[in-house]
């Protein structure tokens, strides 16, 4: 049978987004025109705004509005000269929650296991260097590396250490230990290690 | 902090979605704002084509284009007066598949545990007889119970076979047994039963 071209196009569209699969897609297409058709205009401005998001061309986090740089670049009562260095976006946002780092990010993208800079990662990387430039006459304070701790995240951190060391004071890496509600008795060796050497 | 507003309201809006889960949305959201920008435009046409669907008035079966009803229902080669009743468009589309139905559908939409239909599905049982009255001369040839073999599946079966009954020659359910490709061995005790009651 040949379903209708509607549904068929919004399933396929669906279907491209990551973690929907071509089912799910589909039954999401018979839901909204079936019983949600008001939801149909919802998502069709939705995707209009987002389209016109801007992504900061200092720190590469996404901002609405007019500026030229994001409102967290932007903000005087933030220190210039320390950044901490994350891969994604979702990272920025979880580390913003704690209200624990006083200066600015700045996103280089998903890493790659192999510990090699993609070209559009490189660039970035020219962009930050440049801004440590600009912005802090060619030192920063601190780099923070918020990379996750794993082997890959160890390569990875260590390759960026080696660029950015000679632009930094001080340069660190998320404290490794026991996480807040964890056990002792449950935590493996190398965390366990970690949690002696950092004790605090 | 504050997320921009257009992530937040793209976020909000897809996690309104069945089965997508906010933090899922937040990450479709930074997924298309940073590296799918073109997607966007993608997702607004699909929604705007699928707001235009229209849902016919016989069979509830959604459908595009210019008639009055749907393709299956206005093919003049399948038969009028047999009707397959399901709960959902998904079903029609698997039933569909096999082509083994050679005359019409009726969608009745998500039956409740209950066995009592709501109102929108009184309506259209509604529809249905009328459409029996009008096409068939009050007495369809033959309408097929395609609801699932389930306890709450055989409770509105048995509801919708004492509502239907007197307007047929014939009621039927689908076939029970063992899948193709099933071993009797891991079959439970039901449905060999139903296998050997309804053996071909």
């Amino acid at each position: 049978m040949t379903l209708p071209s509607s549904i068929k196009k919004f399933a396929a569209v669906f279907s491209r987004l990551p973690s929907i699969g071509p089912r799910q897609a589909l039954r999401l297409a018979f839901y909204l025109a079936e019983s949600e058709r008001a939801m149909l205009k919802d998502i069709r401005e939705a995707a209009e705004e987002l389209a016109a998001i801007k992504i900061c061309p200092q720190c590469f986090f996404v901002y609405d509005g007019e500026g030229a740089i994001c409102g967290i670049c932007s903000n005087p009562s933030r220190a210039k000269d320390v950044v901490a260095v994350v891969e994604k976006a979702t990272d920025l946002i979880s580390l913003e929650r704690t209200d624990g780092v006083k200066g600015r990010y700045f996103i280089i993208g998903d890493l790659k296991k192999t510990g090699v800079l993609e070209p559009e990662q490189k660039k970035r990387l020219a962009a930050l260097k440049e801004y440590i430039s600009r912005e802090c006459a060619g030192q920063a304070e601190e780099i923070i590396l918020a990379i996750n701790p794993t082997a890959y995240g160890d390569l990875n951190a260590a390759m960026l250490k080696t660029e950015l060391e000679p632009m930094t004071k001080k340069i660190t890496r998320l404290g490794r230990g026991i996480p807040t509600g964890g056990e002792i008795e449950f935590a493996d060796e190398e965390t366990l290690k970690s949690a002696l050497a950092g004790r605090q």
